[in-house]
């Protein structure tokens, strides 16, 4: 008994994305050619199509189609102020609390060393170079209040100040060891008024 | 701020992997992007290439690429033989035992009325029709020893009874290896019931 080899395929391939295993491949394998063609043709073309356009802005490497992400090009927004945060979804919820009206810098991480996770994987040389454009003035911390968000935080914040930056972290009003993507937008909103320098 | 639509499209598409919610659609497409773009598009490729060639067995209903599969192409099988399993997984099980030397019908799912499973989405009428050929003496039935697949061999087993084939099921025990102890009540009672002479 031979297993076809596009659905041998389509089972080791589904094996990278994060968290699925060798059953739960299979069973998305058998689920999607026996319940759902279209959805797994649709995902098949929006894969090949994201990894083809997406790419990381030049300025603030969060995801972009084009080579500067339309955030950093708005005009409206005061170049001296530069957010860090860890994801492109950070961002949206700092966004949505409308009180901030700098740039931003996405990390697309956070420290972890028991992960392998050193300074060149969350870009930190890139994010250097564009604090140091001579135009910010102050970077605003705003990764996670977890132990890894704290530390990368505190690694960047030594960065910055020993090339004379201003350093401010978003206030603990955010609860301790929360991540900004489940806490509401009034505490976040708190937290970025109340940024204190570190 | 905006979303990079092939992103948007692709946290999307990835919510008709069976168990996939918005949170982890995020998370694979970020993953995906930031840390495995070659399996990206190589899981692309794979949607698309199964989605093309993947069909059903015109007779056992399995997955193959061609419009038999190769097990039922076997000149070696005892075409007097039926097995009825769930899916090609259990099919695979059957066949690694050497115990079976018959033909498979694959119903590629069981009656499941709780979640609208009815006997035209389990392919009853195929299975049907390929017991019925004329060949096919016995019917063996290999579903699950769960409720659903209790429930989906005794509608099979009427349904082929009616047509006067006769119809058997893999016996139920206390598996090999298996101490009492650790066996459930149910199925030392089921033991004990279908004892067999030594
Ligand atoms: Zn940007
Ligand atoms: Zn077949």
């Amino acid at each position: 008994m031979k297993v076809p080899s596009s659905l041998t395929l389509l089972t080791e391939a589904l094996r990278h994305l994060p968290g699925v295993g060798p059953k739960s491949a299979q069973r998305m394998a058998y689920h999607l050619l026996q319940h759902d063609r279209d959805g797994a043709a649709l995902l098949g073309r929006a894969l090949t199509q994201a990894v083809d356009q997406i790419h990381h802005c030049a300025l603030c490497n969060t995801f972009t189609e084009n080579e500067i992400c339309e955030t950093c090009l708005d005009p409206e927004r005061d170049p001296s102020l530069l957010c860090v945060v860890e994801t492109p979804t950070d961002q949206l919820m700092i966004e949505q609390t409308l009180t901030f009206k700098g740039l931003y810098f996405v990390l697309m991480g956070r420290l972890s060393p028991l992960d392998g996770i050193g300074p060149k994987d969350i870009q930190l040389e890139k994010l250097v170079s564009r604090a140091t454009d001579g135009v910010v003035k102050e970077v605003v911390l705003a990764t996670n209040f977890t132990n890894e968000g704290e530390a990368t935080a505190h690694y960047i914040s030594e960065t910055m100040k020993a090339r004379g930056l201003q350093v401010s972290r978003l206030a603990r009003g955010v609860p301790v060891g929360g991540e900004l993507e489940y806490v509401d937008a009034g505490t976040i909103a708190r937290a970025m008024l109340d940024r204190r320098a570190t």
